[in-house]
């Protein structure tokens, strides 16, 4: 079931990595084993807190003075390491199912990330329910990923809706702060590993531990309000 | 400079895992692998948080009741994947310098962990602090880890402290639970990739965000009173 016309548009906007597949402590390795191929050791817990961070801010709070001379090289090593990964990735539980719940109930799913177009190929690939995908963002989008807002906003113009008829799911302070500045609902989820208090103290109007706990409590979460548009 | 006399004895006891040696985020990926191999996808974010924990409640949270019959198993691939994974532990920020700080003031350092006779020799040897280091326990002093205070208990004894002259410093709700249930003061370190909110609520008197910080204000932490006893 599809929207029936512009004025019943709404969209459910998911951020993809902790959100939907299991992806960040794969992150986490892969830039751990950049940063000390080009001579950085970071400690894992300070490259977690910055997954879903726009890639330059997280090059800039990693790696300090050296960002400039060094990112480069690093953001390959990271790609090349993560993709490498690829045999690891799950969805997270309850991901698919909340997807074609979704759909099924006339609420648009659009995926607002700002990964590369290889990986969001391989996030498509790991997910598996491109048929209730309404609408994706990429890197190819934005200037600038998240905590800036022009994520949130390529999301929204794609699916036409607005703050009022969408609301944004994600796993990151980042992911909380864009939608805040983009003026849209965020719901916090625990399974990118970042606690309740942070995504509240970030302005998550509520927190659930995953999408299958967001599927179960969906008629008394933030959600519920785009099911009766 | 060691303790003069029984009566100025005083203790700092140490988590190891994500407070001294930045290898809880190895730990996650090796219990993953462990769960792949025996037929369980357990996201990574569950893993994290039952990192620290008492071995057998770690596998009864996240295998339920399959913990009984596949519970052994796993435990001996998660072993065999984490030391495999030797190469990439690393002593976290400022933990070398906390250790050799506090033996050089005096305090007697224990690190009071339950990690395997083996385990603990791959990570003194990663800390390589070891002319510092007064007392150790490890999983043969103990029936049950933490949250159990067996563990900090058995630390007190082997040098000789109390809770009026111990302090713990861990990164795990386990660490500050099993602490409190000691009677000893606990000092939360964020650099297990918890957060402050949950360490805080667990017990913990006063966070930093790692050892480097910890040891940057000492004077004005809670260990300020072991120093002037």
């Amino acid at each position: 079931m599809a929207p029936q016309s512009p004025s019943s548009a709404r969209a459910a906007l998911f951020d993809v990595d902790g959100t939907l597949v299991d992806s960040n402590y794969l992150h986490v390795r892969a830039w751990q084993r950049a940063f000390r191929e080009i001579g950085h050791d970071v400690d894992a817990w300070r490259v977690h807190r910055a997954i879903g961070l726009d890639s330059s801010l997280l090059l800039e709070s990693l790696l300090g003075d050296d960002a400039d001379s060094l990112g480069d090289r690093a953001k390959d090593l990271h790609m090349t390491y993560y993709l490498g990964a690829r045999d690891s990735m799950r969805p997270l539980a309850g991901a698919r199912e909340l997807v074609r719940e979704l759909h099924g109930r006339g609420v648009q799913v659009v995926l607002a990330t700002s990964a590369s177009e290889e990986e969001l190929d391989v996030l498509r690939e790991v997910l598996s329910v491109d048929s209730c995908i309404a609408h994706t963002t990429s890197a190819a989008d934005v200037d600038r990923a998240k905590p800036d807002p022009g994520v949130i906003r390529a999301a929204m113009d794609r699916s036409s809706t607005s703050g009022e008829t969408a609301v944004m799911v994600g796993d990151a302070v980042w992911d909380a702060e864009a939608a805040s500045r983009a003026g849209v609902t965020f719901v916090g989820l625990l399974s990118g590993g970042i606690s309740r208090a942070e995504l509240e103290a970030a302005g998550a109007e509520a927190v659930f531990e995953d999408a299958q706990d967001l599927l179960d409590r969906l008629d008394s979460s933030p959600l519920a309000r785009l099911l009766s548009l």
